[in-house]
């Protein structure tokens, strides 16, 4: 059972980023992307007002920075070869000082920089000077989109995360969809699903489980009923009453990574206008994970998708693309979107969402995730996806 | 009961953001931060691949700009003049290419052009171009922080909005301790607790009620026993054992708006040691009320903390400062540091949480969110501090 990226990969991943600066023939690097960082390192790190950075110097040495506060958890955690910390933001001595001099120390002044973004970045007060401004380079020179592409394709280990976090998202929609009845509150079902998988999660896996981000749970976010046709609803304690349509989600950080279960369900019964939009989600999704190939582009696979629609007659009743690549964030690049030509990769995880909305009725979503493999597509989720298996 | 901000009170942001454009000379403005969005216009977004921006034309007129599947909710939510729209992120033509049309449109074009970022920023997987290669402009004006600044000081409606998310921080915490108990789990106890809280929290509101964050909860993040020494550990569900240190932390957001309240209990029993760490604790948290005062600095309170720490011998106990303003963000500038020499002002709204960590046995913090008044303090938080109330 493997519940972390083992040592050597976070090691694989520093050595193809030096290949890269090599390739973009910068000296040292700077980076501040907290994601980024810990996909460099394994240090999960919370942002807020204390700035954290990474520096690679031309010695290709891997420099981690970050507050006192979280020295000795990176001493312990972070696959880096320095650790260094400031005392506190903003501090006496601005945080970037502290950096500033540990760029000079370890000769990254006067070399080709290269960098993902201007500095460190968080809307929680944080205030700082931009990299440009710390040290004199020969030349700056944009590493941003790097690391996001290498995220792109998942190793093994990576998709044994995945795998992982399936397995929990998919005990915590069972237990949803068990404790699902007409009369109950969202609030007191959801809460239910969510502790009880959780528990099991966490007595199943032991202390070797750090979820860097949520133990397992099972959501509605208010999609029940009629506010299940907007796509962003909110949750309002809604009770639920037979005939609604419901559009749950269900998951688990497992070391960061994630997935992406959704199951359109109805409460007790439905009718032939629910059953008939459910159909029309049900193969679209069809659609996508027949056109999912690797070799293609993300864009066809959307193509595909809004030509099914079109075919239908229900262009006007779709609000989104049909998915995006998931892993250390919830949504991330590519898309299956008409503007998004990326090629399909074997070993890119992907989710599977197309939706209809129709107001006055709800909303029909299914999301799975998805692996690409070299002759097609693995599902990662396997809960039931047919209409007789959801009703509660 | 007030659970959100009034309409006059957005239009009353705007005209002043109208004000500091004036008095920074810029004819017009484009903003991207997600926040600072949100308390001009009410607009609530979750920000993901998909791109929000507002922009002020040189009418003064405010147009929010955000993808399709919002427009419908921005129509009812938003206090903006204009509402627009982009079919989606990455699309057959670029959000940001919408976004020029539009600041042409409304003649933002060839003037003085303030801007908060160079362009929407998520690691979600967006890119795309920055707003200076969108238009020509006269000069563009950074009005970085402008809007933060604005949100030092609450009004009170927000200070209502607090205090309400203090009290459902209360009944969590009161059902937290209730339910820790020497022998239970920690997320037994946390998500008892947390649905309890929640369920009464939203029956009572009702549907008016939008937390646009999170309802009630209550957690431990693991700071149980040895494992409270470390501030930013992470849940292991820990089976609690007497005489066990505990690190609490519980809170509701209500209409985004934020409060912290944290204890330091313990279970059944204490030794001499965890009430002397206690009583130290609880001294500083007092040496830190006594000590804010309109009119004096944030630096000086950290300072009065600091000495002393210093006189009972124990700095290198401490990890952190002694706090931070609060308010749609959980941590907001100004800090309680020695490099913060801002102008603590009434009607700011601060948490006060020193800390002290001693290896091996725990971790001891209290955090209070009090106000600032124009004689003093007033405590918003109002659950118990002393150590004969939190034994559990």
């Amino acid at each position: 059972m493997l519940l972390t990226i083992p040592m050597h990969e976070f090691k694989e991943r520093q050595n193809k980023f030096f290949e890269k600066m090599d390739e973009k023939n910068v000296d040292a690097a700077v980076l501040f992307a907290v994601t980024d960082i810990f996909y460099l390192t394994g240090f999960h790190f919370h942002p807020t007002e204390r700035p954290i950075g990474l520096f690679v110097d031309p010695d290709k040495k891997v420099h981690i920075f970050l507050p006192q506060l979280e020295h000795e958890h990176a001493e312990e955690y972070s696959v880096v070869d320095h650790v260094h910390s400031y005392p506190e933001y903003p501090g006496i001595k601005h945080p970037m000082e502290y950096f500033k001099q540990l760029l000079k120390e370890y000769g990254v002044e006067g070399k080709t920089v290269g960098y993902d973004a201007i500095g460190y970045g968080s809307s929680q007060g944080y205030r700082g000077p931009s990299v440009d401004k710390l040290i004199d380079v020969k030349e700056f020179v944009s590493l941003a989109g790097v690391i996001e592409e290498f995220r792109f394709v998942k190793s093994d280990s990576e998709i044994e995360l995945i795998k992982e976090s399936c397995r929990w998202g998919n005990l915590a929609h069972r237990l949803l969809q068990k404790y699902t009845k007409e009369g109950l509150s969202e609030i007191e079902i959801t809460s239910k699903a969510s502790m009880e998988a959780t528990m099991a999660m966490i007595e199943t896996l032991g202390p070797d489980y750090k979820p860097h981000g949520q133990t397992a749970y099972a959501i509605f976010r208010g999609q029940i009923g009629p506010e299940s046709a907007f796509p962003h609803a909110v949750t309002q304690n809604a009770i639920l009453q037979k005939g609604d349509t419901l559009v749950t989600g269900a998951a688990a950080d497992v070391f960061g990574y994630k997935s992406e279960l959704e199951r359109t369900m109805f409460v007790g019964e439905y009718t032939k206008d629910q059953e008939k939009y459910f159909n029309y989600m049900y193969e679209a999704q069809d659609v996508a994970f027949d056109a999912i190939k690797a070799g293609t582009s993300y864009a066809s696979v959307e193509q595909q998708v809004q030509n099914y629609f079109k075919e239908q007659g229900i262009t006007e009743l779709t609000r989104h693309h049909t998915g995006h690549n998931i892993g250390l964030l919830g949504h991330e690049a590519p898309f299956f979107d008409l503007g998004d030509d990326t090629e399909i990769k074997a070993g890119m995880v992907v989710t599977v969402e197309p939706g209809i909305y129709v107001p006055g009725l709800g909303g029909f979503r299914h999301s799975d995730t998805v692996l690409v493999t070299e002759d097609g597509i693995e599902m990662l989720t396997y809960y039931p996806r047919d209409l007789a298996s959801l009703i509660c």
